[in-house]
This record gives C-alpha cells, structure tokens and sequence, in this order.
C-alpha cells in the first residue's frame, strides 16, 4: 500500500471518502497554484466512495438508480448546482406533493387535497388552528413558526439564519429551546400531531435547537422550493471527484479504517500529524482533515492531542450536534400498482411507520431487461427506524429477502444492490403497510428489495442536527479547526447549517479551506461583481484576445 | 481509605451499592458458617446507598417520601416480600386506577371509566376492537396478547415464562420478534396507539424482545395485580441491608469509582481480581461482583480478562439488554388543588410528555410544618424523556426552581431534595400540561419542585429491557458468571426476568449467590415442606427445646 511508504509524508491526509472528503482534496489539487502538487491522500473505511450517498442499480432495472441516501437538492444550493455544472451531471425535477396522492393517518385514508378540511380530518384543533389547517398545504407549521419568529416569513434565508441569532421566545434565547418545548407552547397537542404526522418526518419537531429547527424547515417547506434528483444517481458526484482527485495525483485508499492519530514529529523532523490504521499502517501528514460525523469521530481512540477526553473544548464542539436515526427501503414490483388508485409521482405519507414513501421510478421492458417499478417504500426516522430494526435478521447473511427472478451472484461490494438486500419478514411488513395505506387488499409480491439503515456504524445516524444550547453559526466556524496549535480539521454535513445536505457538506469544507487552507473560494460563492467592475473585465478580456490575435 | 490497606485482600470485592449489591453482601454475611466471616467490601461511585431507588423529602413535608427511582413492588415478589418482613418495613396498598382518575388523550378530556365507551373515544377502531374495548380495562391489551400466545391468560407466571420459550407467532419463535412488530400484525393502527397512550408507558409496547414483553405485561396488567408501596421509602431497604452488612463486618466504600479491573496474581501468590479505582486506589480481591446496570459496566474500561472486546462472548450477553429512558418529576402545592376535579388517588394519564401522573401523598400544616400536597407530575419514558432533557439547563445549577418558602441550605448529598430541584422553565412546563389535562384554567404555583432523568451516567436508563434474539432465560443464568475461568460476577435487574423491579434485581444475585457462592435459598425460595417433612420437623423442634431444657 502507498501509505506505507516508509519516510514519505502527505501534505494532506483526509479521512473519508464521503462528500466532504472527496470535494476537499479535488479542491485543494485543482486551485493549487505551488509549482509542485501537494501530496494528498484520502483514506476511506470502507469499500466504496460516497459515504451516505449511495445510488444503487436494482436487478433488471439497469437504467434505474434508487437513492438510499441522499437523493435531491434545492435550487438554493449553490455549491451542488456549481458542481452539477463542472460535471455536466443530468438531473430532473423532483415531486414531492401532489394533491391526489395519499395521506393515511390514525387508520384513515386521505388524500394530500383533503388535508385542508380540519372538519374532515381525526385531529382536534383548536381555536384558530381549524381556519389554518384550510388555508393551504403545511400551513399550520408556517402559523407555529410564526408565533415563534414573527418576521420569519418574510425575511430572507441568509437573512433569518442571522435573525434567529438573537430571536428570543419569552424572554429565551432560541438556541437554549427544544423545538418540540416550543412548538407544544403555540400548537394544541393535536395540533403539533397533525404537523408531525403530515410532515413525514418526526425529527423535524423533534427537540432539537429552535434556532436551527426554524430556519431549516423554512427552507425545505416554505414557499419557491424546487428539488431536484440525479437520474445517474447522486453518488456520482462523490465518484466524480474522487476520480478527478486521482487523476490530479491524488491518492485514494478504500477499505483502510483509520484507529487513532496524534501531533507527533514527522520523519523530516518537523512538527505534523501521525496516523495509525486499524492494519497496523502509518502515515505522516502535514495537516489532517477528519471529513466525518459525530459517531465517526467518536468511534477513533480518544486519545492524542485533539481527541484525548482532557480537551474538553474539542468534546463539547463534537457532542454539539446528535445523529438522528433514519431508514430506507426499496420495494421493486413488476408494475406500478399503485398507478390503479390514482397515484403517479412524488410522495404519500401516512403515521405507520412507513411514514413516507415516493413512488420512485418505472423502467419499461426491453429485450434484454425485465422492467419493472420501483417504490422508495419507506423513509422513516427517530421511533419508526427502532420498528424496522427489529425486523433485521441477528446475523446478517440468513434468510435475506430473495426474489422469483434470477439474481446476480455473491455481491462484490458495498455498491451492489445485493449487498443491501432485505430480510423477508421486513419485506413482507413493508408491503402489508403499503397495502394497508393505499386500500389495497392485494398487490403481487416485489421481485427485489434493499434498505439501509444509517444508525449502523460508523455512521450513527443519516443526519446530525444541532443540539439545544449549541451556538452553531460559532460551532460550525470553530470546529473546522477545534485546536489552535495543532493541524487537525474537521469538515462534513454534521456541523453545517445545511444538515442532511450535500450542501451542508460543501459548505464547511469552504469554511475550512478558505480559512485554514488559504484557497480562494469557488466561483459560486464569489460575490457578484458591480456593473462597473463586470464592464472593466469585459474590456481587459477583449484587449487579451487582441493582443493573442495580433 | 481502608480499601488502600496495603496487602490486604478481600474475599469478595461488589461494585455498586444499589439494591443488588448490598442484597448480596448481606446475604453473604448473613448465611455464612464459616469460622471467620468473609472480608467483603461494597464499592459505590457515588454518595448514597440505593441506586435507582431515591426517596427524597421535600421541604416542609417532612412526612413525605417521594420515589424519584423504583416505587412499589407486587404481592407476587418473594423476595421483596421477605425482606420487608425481616426488616418490618411498613407498607400500604399503592393505588393505580380509579375510575374517576382522568385519561386526557388526543386533546379531550375523558375518565377512565370512559376508555370502555369506543364508540366516544377518538381512536378508529376496527372489526372486533370496538366490542373487546368496551369489555373492561386493559381488555385491548390483553386482547391482543391472546392473539399472540393464545394460551396466555390462562397460565400461571411460571407457566408462562416456560411458554414463550418455545411459542411461536406466525412460525417465528417469539424471542426473535420484536413485540412491537407483532403488536402491529393483531392491531389496528388506533388500536394500537389507544393500548400505548393509555397504558402510560410507550416503551412496554415497543420493539423489545416479544417473548418477555408478554409475561411481563401480563404480570403488571393482568387481574388481581396489587401494589404495596413503603411511607418511610423503598430506598430504606438498601439503606437497611447495608446497615446489617456494616453491622456484621462488611466494608462500605462509597465515592469509590471503579475504572478497571483484571484477574491477576494477588499479594499471597493466589490468582484472583485486580480493582483499580479512579482515585488511583487498588484492591486485591478472591472474587468481584459486578452489581450493575448495562450502561455502568460498559463506562468500565474495556480491558482485562473479561471486559476486553475480544470476549465478543461476554459483550454479546451485556449487550443483551437495552437501557430505556425514564423520568420523573415531583411538584408539591400548598393543597391538593386536583380534588377540585374529583381524581383523589393513583394514576391519571395522558398522550401529552408528562403521560402518567400520580396523586402521591398530602401532608397535614402542623406547628412545625406548613405540610402540602405532592404530586408525580411526571413519570414518563422513551421520546417524552427528550421533551424533558430540552427544559433542562446546560449547566446544572443555574436558575432552578426556588419556592417562596424557605430553603435549605446547599445540599450535603445526592440523598437531599434540593440536589434534584427542578429548573423554572421545567416546572412550568410541567405544571402547564397539568392544568390542561385537569382542564383547570390555573391553579397556585408549586412551591417545591424535584426531578431525576435516569438516563444520566452512570445508569442510562431507569430499567432494561430484552433486546430481539436474546434468549433471556438462558443469559440470566450465564452473564452471573459470564467467563468459567475469571472470579468476576455479574448480577442487578438488568439481565433478570423482573425487570424494573426490585425483585429482579434480588433473583439475579440469588441465582448467582445459590450457583456460584453457595449459599443455600432464602426462606422464601425454598418449596413448601411436604406435610410428613413438616410435622417430622415439629417434632425435632419439640424435642430440641425438651432436651434445652431439661
């Protein structure tokens, strides 16, 4: 392995191969200006790169890509849009709401449309709550978020993330308060119910900081917000990185799990980082860059000159945000079954612990494939994730879920729909509940099925979210680097303003290169030039293109 | 200290000095024949003796015993049963439900003589579920526990912990099946939440390990259960078995925080176990117990000759058992302002976080004191734990809740009720569910307020439950001993089939004190005489006192 080179030592050396990781070495090769390329290496504990995107092609539907992990972006996200350009990457809209499609709570059947009659609907509301539930889609969130930031409409999101700084309910600071604390203070208990249970989410109002809960869900439930998906699948964004992190001379190490680190003299003499892999291997770097989130970081030995439990500083800043438990699972059907109770595209919800499913994508039969379609059957989280676990088989490799058709062999890596397949008893759950929420007596059984369950290590959750008290505008500038005198880095979504979004993991990653790495930043987040400054470019760019000419 | 004294050596060496650990010493001290008694020492981290039982006294109720941790036991609990007859405990019965007692649930108020009125209650049941429910109290419940173990209500508790062994839902041995997923099979979506959000606790109908979560329930809801509780305080049992261990030669360290252990060789050249204590103190033991939850015994480092991960046989049994969160919270006011709403006694509950209420204990004003009436507020679990973890301060000891009346001065102990005073914005939180739930407009301000979330190290949660897959007949008897070749013991309610009661805790370290330290059963474990035994036994006691004298 390179990395044992004895005497050579890294410029770099980031650990994980998930977003952060990749974009951060690809960034620091591609801006580099020094004369000779730093030495950079990215170290990964498992077999594949993309972390918690992971894209995977189920059996006979070879066009198809099911998003395990991440699965879409805002038009807001500027970093993932830049590189979605850089990369020529395709995308496609993607639904979410459609008034037809279904919403079946306390074991009854609605529709997304009906949601706006509280008279019809098994919640008790109270008091102005009844003419806001009618007045259009999510609107009693947006009511609560207003009792709690009145102006919160109305501003900005760059805006609002500084107002919520200083924003105080009753006299508190937002940032000491639960959400869930404050949202039981402005909704009736069946208010805050129906919010949680139409939401899809329970950990979106759950008690996690108030002054990070609000600005959030505004983003992804106010008004204007388009998502797009990746029909090549959102892994090859990392993948695409990777390579050309590679092909600038980056060095990329799959299946290398790192155990321990400390700041250490170097074989040169001079002062760096030394790193110890859990294969007895060691590398020395300049600086480290730890591209990980919270249960990744406290799964290395608390030991050395960051992690040691002594630098309670760099604990706090660490334990600043949880891991929320969240759970996928695809269901693969020969036919869009559901297309026969009129719904298409996008999601339905329901307070099963399914809670969520997209109807994902359809695949026609060709000659040389079967076709079929394929259902994002459950995206669930907090609670309803400990429901599926308990339909995992103890041993991992016993009585997985396996279809009529034929199936590849023995799965090769990580990357393979095979390796994620499914026990049958969670399969067969899964399909009674879809049955159950669509009215359904019956559908044909999936041929494939596969989840993901993010609460397995070394991830510990699918998301991080801001813990109560946590300052996380200072958090998430002070962490990139926990330790002034020694070169250690931390990036990733975990401690991001973006959490859950490549984007959150995009946006530290800056933080950290600007700041402690001295690159300049990327063309999305250059301000926009004044009308005089883009005249005088304009001009400088002619004269260039003359002088060439001449 | 005395556990310095250098050379010595201990015949047996507990960690912690909750109800199992000084159960144990007692019990070795008590039954011993040997010339001289065993030197054994009690090891506690902390101040008190009790572990997660805590009677505390609130200000001006000097009467009063509040149970912060465990708080009754069943007439069916030998062993608790003997110990409050050898140490003539006072006891009374502990109401639960009275059909008065309010059930505030999904924003209506309801009594609990109206939870047998479906066709009134806003839960959609379905087929059968609206007959079962207006048969009696509990009858869902146990409805659905019948169409699981169809044999169930007819077995003894004996019986039936022999039944679920081998019992099989839908050909799937009940131990690999989490009861919340077949909860899910024989209930209807509403049946389901009514069984949970009128049960009081969420975490008996979730995902633990099916085959114990029956004969538990079954013990706690099923007919002719009675409660007794202590007016002194449970908490005066582990305080008096200490007192007779003490009295009968025992050592009793607390503030003794064990970091590590390891067979070794000890002072005498004999092999035995190697205690190292945070304060740099070591102890040289023949045999170690561990009296401890799950939680404490993995904050032990993981080295030596059982701890160490390479054990995966030893992990596996301690992992057997999950932690489940559990709060509570005491408020006490001037007068018993609920009896305004005709509920005098027991239990009212409710789907709002503070779930369970009991009307605990009123207080007479005498010269002395101004008396007063306590309320549990709160006795909740699982998520509604996290609702409460948001209203307390990051730091512990600012801005508590202080009363109008006196008092005291800064606590001397973990065993003081002003060490576990409650934050303002908790008790107001508390008291504001209170009056929406008693359908109250307001009432005075409680002038005493204390809490404890057993969550916090070192216990991690108030009970344990069975994990899926553990075949917990069989870890109980294993993990007392859990290495044949190392003297280290493991015993408490964690790994027992009573678990959360007291009489857990006592079974685990009976199996391991009958099987590994010799000692013959305690009266109440030994069967009933046949009739020719007991007059056989008569006329030897007869002609022992003759022969005395004579």
């Amino acid at each position: 392995m390179k990395h044992k080179d004895k005497g050579e030592i890294l410029d770099v050396a980031i650990v994980g191969a998930g977003v952060s990781g990749v974009y951060s070495g690809w960034r620091m090769l591609r801006d580099g200006t020094a004369r000779t390329p730093p030495r950079i290496g990215v170290f990964e504990g498992s077999d594949r790169v993309g972390g918690r995107l992971l894209s995977l092609t189920p059996p006979g539907m070879p066009d198809t890509r099911c998003e395990f992990g991440g699965m879409r972006y805002m038009s807001r996200h500027v970093l993932v849009n830049w590189l979605v350009e850089e990369f020529h990457m395709a995308t496609e809209p993607m639904p979410v709401g459609d008034p037809a499609n279904i919403a079946y709570l306390r074991g009854e059947q609605f529709r997304l449309s009906d949601l706006n009659t509280a008279s019809t609907l098994p919640y008790r509301f109270r008091g102005a709550e009844k003419h806001v539930v009618n007045d259009a889609a999510n609107s009693l969130l947006l009511f609560a978020l207003q009792q709690i930031v009145p102006t919160c409409l109305g501003l900005s999101h760059d805006a609002l993330l500084i107002e919520v700084r200083t924003a105080k309910f009753q006299g508190t600071p937002l940032h000491q308060l639960g959400f869930w604390n404050v949202l039981a203070r402005v909704l009736s208990p069946d208010g805050y119910a129906f919010v949680r249970d139409t939401g899809g989410y329970d950990c979106l109002v759950s008690n996690w900081s108030a002054a990070d809960a609000i600005p959030f869900i505004l983003a992804d439930f106010g008004a204007n917000v388009t998502y797009s998906r990746f029909p090549h699948g959102y892994d090859e964004m990392p993948q695409r990185l990777a390579q050309e992190f590679v092909a600038a001379g980056g060095q990329l190490h799959l299946n290398t799990w790192l155990r321990s680190f400390d700041a250490g003299a170097l074989p040169d003499g001079t002062q760096g980082v030394l790193l110890k892999f859990a294969d007895g291997a060691t590398v020395a770097a300049r600086k480290l860059v730890l591209a990980m989130p919270r249960r990744s970081l406290e799964m290395l030995e608390p030991t050395g000159a960051v992690l040691d439990p002594a630098h309670v500083g760099v604990r706090a800043l660490i334990e600043s945000v949880k891991p929320i438990p969240l759970f996928k699972i695809f269901l693969c059907y020969d036919y869009a079954w559901w297309e026969a109770v009129g719904v298409k595209a996008g999601r339905s919800i329901t307070d099963l612990p399914i809670r969520q499913c997209y109807y994902w994508d359809t695949e026609p039969k060709t000659a040389t494939s079967p076709g079929g379609a394929a259902l994002l059957a459950s995206y669930d989280d907090d609670l309803s994730v400990s429901f599926w676990e308990g339909l995992r088989k103890k041993t991992a490799h016993t009585e997985l879920w396996e279809s009529q058709r034929p199936q590849a062999t023995a799965p090769a890596s990580s990357q393979d729909w095979s390796w994620h397949q499914a026990p049958v008893a969670m399969v067969e759950e899964a399909h009674r509940q879809l049955m159950e929420m669509h009215g359904l007596s019956s559908a044909p059984a999936p041929f494939a099925a596969a989840y993901r369950d993010w609460t397995e290590d070394p991830y510990g959750g699918g998301v991080n979210f801001w813990q109560i008290h946590a300052r996380s505008w200072e958090v998430m500038q002070a962490i990139v680097h926990p330790r002034d005198d020694v070169p250690v880095y931390i990036c990733g979504e975990a401690y991001s303003q973006e959490q859950g979004w490549v984007e959150g993991a995009l946006q530290t990653a800056e933080i950290m290169l600007q700041k402690h790495f001295g690159l300049t930043p990327p063309p999305p987040m250059v301000p926009p030039l004044s009308a005089a400054e883009q005249a005088h470019r304009v001009l400088r760019s002619k004269r260039a293109k003359t002088a060439k000419a001449s």
